[in-house]
């Protein structure tokens, strides 16, 4: 199957798309994206995506050169081009060509459809293990594409049988490099409220444990791992992904537990019926 | 004229060049970059340029695609291309091409030639003003392509009458946006030593300086600006530029010092002999 990209107004095969040598994301690492997935062929969650992708391109002083409603139906026909039920969608928006290599004159859009690469049943199964790293991401809130603190941890995390890496500052926790953290404390389910991205399957989530869970956004120390009942993290491809071990401690039995499984199952049955 | 560009091994001028979609540059801002001048048709300092170049490659875990010889090769043909006496070479290296959108393969490694866009004589003449910003550059020694802190600041510069920044964190300096940062006290140049890019130019004045002052490599605090005789920037387009206020603080009678002058005059001796 070809997947196909819109790029500043005109769409082709994504692997025939050429992006100019002055663009500031490659000069300047200037740059912002979202993602997300089709569910039954309809984008999941559009509302909360295109919002967010609104606020990371205001929050980066980038003024968005398609409207919503177009916005909408640049996926839909890439949807459709794809010839594939469902699809990952990936938004890039960067400073744009910058002749002087440093100002911005008119960001560049690129939208792309990418093949659905889910999480494997085992890591359900098993639950992951993460690397604890001492960081905490600038300007989390905006979904910036500065992945350069994951990139270069990416042996370290191969090398502790690991999966990912959890962000913990002067003992605060953040989130993982691409996802959310959750733990669960008896009726209790809390997960940090600053220095994260605003996830939409956090955000989901959320929604869907309203009825059976005290929910608690907050600030959370590292400390709160050591007497947790479960733990778990949260992204558009993981769902509901129970966390086993951080660093050198075991969560409880170091076992997958029975709410995040729960959690995960609400989230399964939310998007079978989206 | 046109400039042209040296691309995973093929020369085409520049604004033919197209780096595609899965780029980690453009997906996960992961790239690093050098930038150095010709003169006489020479370029500047190419041995400590390499070697920072190289460096940087190290520090990001990407595998140097070619040898310093070749390089110079690519770097003397493309100056012949360009048809002009003396021009800026950007030596731009990413993660490479990422299917799943993550994880480093093979580098992309793009070298160009450029118009050289020489600080305005004026500047020398007045000295420049920059705003103070409570930062650090993550990984500053090397020469990432992490500027989204500049051009966030960009409007604050250009309102505050301002031509750069200069980051200070917890009242240590470190440097400008672009440029290493020194003071001179009586017979002291003094100049950050750690928090920075380890600039061709600082290094370069540095060496020319050893004969007329005492040279301090070390931390300098934000409160060291108040009894400066003087205060400059230095990169490769910059070469000495006495800067003349900091935030709100006006540097000795806020005109470019004498030493600061007889630096410049060294530099520009030692270019025009290149």
């Amino acid at each position: 199957m070809t997947h196909f990209g819109y790029f500043n107004g005109t769409v082709l095969p994504a692997d025939q798309i050429g992006v100019g040598v002055t663009d500031l994301s490659l000069l300047r690492g200037y740059g912002l994206f979202d993602y997300f997935l089709t569910y039954n062929g309809r984008p999941f969650q559009w509302d909360w995506y295109w919002e967010r992708f609104a606020n990371s391109a205001m929050c980066m002083h980038l003024p968005l050169p398609i409207t919503k409603e177009e916005g909408y139906q640049i996926v839909m026909d890439l949807i459709e081009r794809s010839g594939q039920p469902d699809v990952a969608l990936r938004f890039v928006m960067t400073g744009g060509y910058a002749p002087d290599s440093i100002t911005i004159r008119k960001p560049n859009l690129l939208i792309m459809s990418e093949d659905i690469h889910p999480t494997a049943p085992q890591q359900y199964a098993d639950g992951i293990r993460v690397i604890l790293d001492e960081y905490v991401r600038e300007m989390a809130e905006v979904k910036s594409t500065d992945y350069k603190r994951l990139i270069l941890l990416a042996d370290e995390i191969r090398a502790a049988g690991a999966q990912d890496v959890l962000f913990c500052k002067d003992g605060e926790i953040s989130e993982l490099s691409r996802s959310n953290f959750f733990i669960v404390k008896g009726e209790k389910l809390i997960t940090p409220d600053r220095h994260i991205l605003r996830g939409i399957t956090r955000r989901t989530v959320i929604q869907l444990a309203r009825t059976d869970f005290e929910v608690e956004e907050r600030p959370v120390l590292l400390s709160e791992l050591y007497d947790a009942d479960e733990a778990f993290t949260t992204s558009s491809t993981k769902k509901v992904l129970p966390i086993v071990q951080v660093g050198d401690l075991t969560i409880a039995d170091s076992k997958p537990g029975p709410k995040s499984a729960w959690l995960l199952s609400q989230f399964n049955e939310l998007v079978t019926r989206w």
